[in-house]
């Protein structure tokens, strides 16, 4: 790639946007030169108009930007949206009607029939959405949306197993704190506390999950005819949400047979060598009490999901622990992961 | 009563002791008179052989017993257990040979055929294992034993729905760090983290469980009939064990049954008006993102499962969550209630 | 006391409203029959008015007032307020006005020249201010303040010293995510983390101190002439304020001289037995690692101030841990002993 | 470098040797060829005799190493010294005595006079003792020793004030846990609060803090002549220890001269582009509520001590807050680069 293409963050300023930002750091193919937010912080220069909230200090690059209001104008082709469930239906269809190719973080349009929801390691064949999506909606731009977190890390755990003919599914997820933004959580609701209820999450989880999985027909996508069931609690963690994972499986697999599947899992985006993808989009830890958040999640760059504990579950077949990171793979580096798949395949034209 | 009943505690200087040594007080039945511990700290006082670790400080009547022995000798006749389950086998035998009542809370004899795993609300039909553990083994005394902590808040949040024909039962825990004793889980493994293994735990919650909800038939416990799996996971909780429950019920209720299962359910320790037994076994709470570990367990002196949430299970029938408190009716405060019961049977003669 | 003396509380639906709500639940002589809060929540019971953030759930008897509009009119005399610092000074000066007696933890009186802020071991005598007060602003009723809340552990810790003459002190605090009130602290900024800024508080902890600890003279509070520097410090604790101290003493007291300080003082509130004063206002803890707030906080209802870890400064004389329940002694219970003392010292008429 | 030298280190199964295994991974002068533990490891592969404790995995170029006895013989000569306090003095100088250079994390010799105690940016000049420490003791090796993982954080943020002249220092601590090696610290202590108490770091914090920022004086260090409080806390935070410091300073410099110390301060370690040497030894954040250990301790590798909170103390001359890396700057990071330091003065052959 001779020049960097030009990229912006929809939302630049908020926590997700923040992930977007640092994430971005350094990419090898995008730079990023347009950040967009509400009227407030319009016109005011980046560093001004944000609080940083990650660890560490501001990416300097970013914060020089002039803030620019989410409107298409002066917007590069390719924008990155982080905006907030509240806005982002209007906005982002706004850019996409005006040609721009909008990557999106972003609940609003994932269940949509004609927007793929990707992982690229899983449904890369979903993005066979877009012309049917463009036809549908008279766009010269297009949409295409990234999981919810904590699905990341059920579905790539979940994807080796995908051959074996998954048929139920019952999760527990213990999810980190940063996965509900700035200021999110408060700390007098979940130090040394549990609170099992994230509003919402369980039904995206439970039918997010049945399209990633499902199957490209007839310019549609099946959804994967398995039950899905999550239940959904926060935990004081930094980083990484943790899957506890039971599925019924209808070739009956052997142990051997499962950790093979873990074991040489991969996908298009390693073939191709992606920027973001990590060398093992999923990694079997042997040890006994692992994954864990605080150890592992940020490993491979947050870009891997670490399976572990597999061992036969006595209601359905086989029960095992998932945890992917989830403000990269579960958010920041799954979008520009998108991208970079939409890249090789022409689709940022 | 008039004058008290003399109880020892076996293992009285661990953390497991502690908890008995703080929850006897004041007991208007039991009078806490001895204290057995290891060679090393037989002879000495309590206060000056314990490292109180509890909140607080020591309860003054035990901080100056003499820590005895724990061989059969001048123990008082009904003794609780919180012996390691290292030592606990042999030691346990030895007294009740000698004619102790042996209220325990260690696992060594919990899944034992002739010897009763209680929680007196679901099971005190059980006791009627005690004349046939004495014949068997030719005891004058007798071993009564408690579940798991975690094993506890899943059997009674579950217990109310025994009716419905409980089929298979899927469930998570999430369990606090004042499970492991002390010195326990280092800060190291557990701060921010979640530790996705606790050894034995997840074997123990689903043979337990069978155990209790099972039928005395012909003198002898007929497991529960229904598949059990646990997933079991530790997180930086001080007290209160969470437990993520899908349950499969014969019967299909609908959600106005379980909750009135939930609502209406109560047992003989409340019919007796047991001195440990709270007034309700089980609450149902139905703000949305309770029950909580640091809001609820203590609440009802830690005596009450409290379970939330009920709603649809996309891939069994019900979903909810249970707490417990898992150092009082998951540990001192169940064994206290077995023996209250055991009394009123007139089964510490 | 034949009959309860009815009381309000101003802000009773906010975190603090709530802390004082729990605080008088089963008080001897007060009995809360009135909440004030908002427009917005005036005319709906306090029940659907409040979000209850404290542990367990909102004491019944307060659960079916109706909420009403912080105005003076059908109020009860006697006045606790929890009314948030934007709004307090015009609040409470109109209920003073018009004849209410408030009994404030705001901080917006506290260094009035003619308010009493008071801790009652310490400075019962400020009392004196009250009819200044009077004359000053011509009311009929009357304004007396109760310390921040990480104040209180410092000035009862040191109190104990006064008589040695202080005249330097460097403290540091750690303080609980309790003391910033709801939503408060974001977890994002305390998990697993130290924030070393607390507006507005070394301020507060410097020059309350010097009044608290200063004499009455001519009418008016003399400062105590002693430099206090304060560092304040927030950490991930959910209860108590901890305040590491050195200080500098005139009269160079050996260490049984200072040890026996603290394990003596006492103060008109044990003297006259007030209903929410603690046996001891000061306990020295022997133990080399105590006080801790999550052990030792609660204690003693949270009234007691924990001290501990007497040893030489080589910078000053002496140094030591003192410890206080933020939100008991530091807000609610502060505010209800205040009342209680003015009882008894006929300043509710 | 043509070639890297060879790196031994002594107890590289601990915790501390784990850092120093870790650290040393991919350095450009040092290869670690060679790893030390008790004889009960000795003989086995670095990776069956190592329990992995830190985030992520083993670095491979360590898993491959048969650990070998602490014994000289076939030990490379440059020796990093992880040993544990209880061991440490008679192993360090056995290598000393047998030609090995020592650069010990260990506090054992780190306050005999003829051993430096290095800081290498503050005293680098302090390795003028090494002639007299091989003279006084007939050896032909050597022990250097860095700061407890307190005092570096302390010394570091002080030595940019040291030309005003410091005469009294106060500080405050809040320690991390991985201060604590592992187990460590029970989370039943530490989850939701503080303890007051590090045995012994109070005095190493006090001495140690005044032989480093002592002079070089007739072949001996004269400690500073400034009167050091310490107060040692421990906190729920994973990595960084912070310090809460009051200083008093002879010349009375004004706010801006403090700072432009801060600003302006390196050493000779940047000097001489020392791999592990950070770009600035100090930095000081100018945002009011930083630096904080989870968002700032890691950057710059951890070898940067950050500082700010900069305000005048009431009873001394000036506060601020420093924060350094306990497990990096403050334990293997320090030493190794004393190693760099000693190796551009030749004191490696």
């Amino acid at each position: 790639m001779q020049k960097r293409i030009e990229v912006g963050v929809l939302g630049a300023t908020g926590m997700v946007g923040q992930h977007f930002v640092k994430f971005l750091q350094g990419h090898p193919w995008f730079a990023l030169t347009w950040a967009g937010a509400s009227d407030r912080s319009a016109g005011k220069k980046y560093s001004d108009a944000t609080s940083w909230r990650l660890d560490g200090v501001m990416p300097p690059e970013a914060a020089g930007l002039t803030v620019q209001e989410c409107k298409p104008g002066n917007a590069p082709k390719l924008l990155f949206s982080a905006m907030d469930a509240s806005v982002a239906t209007e906005i982002e269809r706004a850019f996409a009607e005006a040609g721009h190719v909008v990557v999106s973080n972003s609940k609003n349009h994932r269940m949509e029939p004609d927007v793929p929801l990707l992982v690229p390691e899983i449904n890369p064949d979903h993005l066979k959405l877009i012309p049917l999506q463009q036809r549908n909606r008279g766009w010269k731009g297009k949409i295409a949306t990234n999981p919810n977190c904590s699905t990341v890390a059920l579905t790539l755990g979940l994807a080796p197993l995908k051959p074996f003919g998954i048929t139920r599914i019952i999760c527990t997820t213990m999810q980190a704190i940063s996965g509900a933004g700035y200021p999110g959580v408060p700390s007098m609701d979940i130090n040394a506390n549990v609170i099992p209820f994230i509003g919402g999450e369980e039904e995206k989880m439970q039918q997010e999950t049945q399209k990633i999985l499902g199957e490209m027909t007839d310019g549609r996508v099946e959804p994967l005819a398995a039950k899905v069931s999550a239940h959904c609690n926060r935990v004081p963690v930094v980083d990484g949400h943790m899957v506890a994972v039971s599925v019924e499986l209808a070739l009956k697999p052997t142990e051997a047979e499962v950790r093979a599947a873990f074991d040489t899992y991969t996908g298009l985006p390693q073939q191709r060598n992606l920027p973001s993808a990590p060398p093992r989009p999923v990694i079997y830890m042997p040890e006994q009490d692992r994954p864990q958040p605080r150890r592992d999640a940020a490993r491979e760059r947050g870009m891997t999901v670490f399976v572990g504990r597999l061992r036969p579950c006595p209601a359905l077949d086989w029960k095992f622990m998932a945890l992917g990171h989830n403000t990269v793979r579960g958010a920041a580096g799954a979008a520009v992961l998108n991208a970079e798949l939409m890249y090789t395949e022409g689709l940022l034209d």
